[in-house]
């Protein structure tokens, strides 16, 4: 049953996605390391007969791929000086080409998956744990036809404009631990974000990345559990890069912005995606340790929730009260009007003025 | 994609499977009225005549159905003056026949699906689950090739010698309280297990039914969930009920029992399955609702691990103590030796002299 599951995989996107899909980036494929060597010597160029002999393959066959390379995009000069030479690269996710600007991670990315369309990449993430593969994989769309967020609700994954991709970990933590994985992955995001843009993001509790109060990117902790440990977690995030306010839904414009409207700067996405996907990697590490602290001093500090008053949500439950901090396992801790400490796990929650 | 996996289930097993999975009794199938009446008539019979007019069809359509019924090994008499009676039924799950059997319930086994053989049941709930199938169905298989207790260990599920089925259930509860559900349907079984077989089972907590110390049935909870709301639950339950002490394997023999070596008598499966089915149907309402305190009373009286002394292992760490109680949400309370009260949600328990 489970040949007959990843064979189905595939099929999901078109043509497209399949190519992408059988060469996705593990373990590194003649493509990542090109992309890796031209990376490398930035604007020196790579010989033909270097990249041969480094490679173990033909001239020929580098040439074959280069040709390959420059059919999805990639602007590849050749010089009978300087050699090959990446010039620009396209705006789209190549599982190699990640990988080639990934570098190496301990665990996240490690296996990289590209669909041209999928219907969520949690659900495509949500089979390949059950399918027994490797924490670490990382499943990317170029678009989503049933994107989710929390509680169920849809979200909005137009092609190209933004990042959509899920991570699947396997931690060694129990059920109720597993906010602290929400917590390190929107502050490895939120810190991704910074670095590659230079916009200031603010975190709202539990999921949400802002941008001057409008959301931006959230987080999606889905988990298969028994009830004492956590089987595998599905990280999945979305980011609205570079859409324009017009290609946003009317009823998300007051609510809902993008990196490029922010920054007003078109941003390079597979460049983003790489350095989300490092940031994560390292945070990962640090969610499952006792430096679990230092992450929650960090998110912390980005965080628009803590000493606001808040109105949260609980199914038919309603909390209101100051949130006064964080606890060990990431979970909100809200005084309410009673003085009582109230701890939330989940919800919605309106920040109030 | 949803599709592709749906119909990938008949292939799990072979054309028996199929057959039964076909004749899923979701909504009330020919095959299951006629059994439904057969029952409800006892010893009496019922006429054809009278079948043909309940089922809206001909009599000849439905002596074809009593003779598909016999091919399956029911034994039914056809006599002049009583009609049909069901003199027998034979040692099999057949959907339409635990449903005649289980009568009305409101959630448990409105739907219920028979396998021969597959991998494991809960991996096809799970799949069900995902599909979007509603809760309450219930996967038998009459034997596993994959059969999983707790903490991914081996189940042994040998063909027709026990009950090996899954529940899929969607109850509005966070992730923490999962353990709720465990503890209702530990106390389903051992109630169903008390009504039909005389035997008084104990429950070793969490999820253990012993008989005189043996344990004879297990659960094990697997959910979906995002960090604070459970999306589905998974209740794996596996009842050793005809093996003799032979069929055990031999590291198994001193630890494993079985109903029919505990009571020395051939118990009925699909009898005993229907009235597990009824007995769950009833404590998952109560699991979700106040009366879960009930339901705890009713665990703690015949729970052996209350009041004893107990090593518990969770992963590395090692917990020494007294079992003293249950909480709301049925995690385990215990006493350490150091005066501290400790909150244990899962382990391994073992139970000190």
């Amino acid at each position: 049953m489970q040949n007959e599951e990843n064979r189905s995989i595939p099929a999901v996107g078109d043509a497209y996605s399949s190519f992408f899909t059988l060469h996705s980036a593990f373990p590194m494929t003649t493509d990542a390391q090109i992309l890796t060597a031209l990376r490398a010597a930035n604007d020196g160029g790579v010989s033909g007969a270097q990249l041969a002999e480094q490679l173990g393959i033909s001239r020929a066959a580098v040439w074959a791929r280069i040709e390959e390379l420059r059919s999805l995009g990639y602007d590849i000069e050749a010089s009978p000086h300087l050699g090959y030479r990446l010039v620009s690269a396209p705006d789209l996710l190549h599982a190699d080409d990640l990988l080639a600007r990934l570098g190496k991670t301990k665990i996240v990315g490690r296996d990289i998956r590209v669909f041209q369309e999928t219907s969520s990449t949690n659900d495509v993430a949500e089979k390949l744990a059950r399918d027994g593969v490797k924490e670490g994989v990382v499943v990317f769309a170029e678009s989503q036809t049933c994107g989710r967020g929390r509680l169920g609700r849809k979200w909005t994954s137009p092609g190209k404009r933004g990042l959509w991709f899920s991570v699947l970990l396997r931690p060694a933590v129990r059920p109720q631990e597993a906010t602290r994985l929400t917590i390190a992955s929107v502050t490895a995001l939120a810190r991704a974000i910074r670095l590659q843009t230079g916009v200031v993001p603010e975190i709202k509790w539990p999921n949400d990345i802002l941008l001057r109060g409008k959301k931006v990117a959230g987080i999606l902790t889905e988990m298969g559990a028994e009830t004492d440990r956590v089987k595998h977690v599905v990280l999945g995030m979305g980011v609205d890069v570079n859409q324009a306010a017009g290609d946003f839904p009317p009823e998300l414009r007051k609510i809902a912005t993008s990196l490029k409207i922010e920054s007003g700067e078109t941003v390079d996405r597979p460049a983003l995606a790489a350095v989300i996907m490092r940031e994560l990697d390292r945070d990962y590490a640090r969610a499952c340790s006792p430096k679990f602290a230092e992450l929650a001093d960090e998110w912390e500090a980005q965080c628009v929730t803590l000493g606001r008053n808040v109105t949260i949500h609980i199914g038919d439950r309603t909390v209101a009260g100051r949130a006064e901090s964080l606890d060990d396992d990431g979970a909100l801790l809200v005084r309410t009007q009673h003085g009582r400490l109230e701890r939330i796990t989940g919800g919605d929650v309106i920040l109030e003025k």
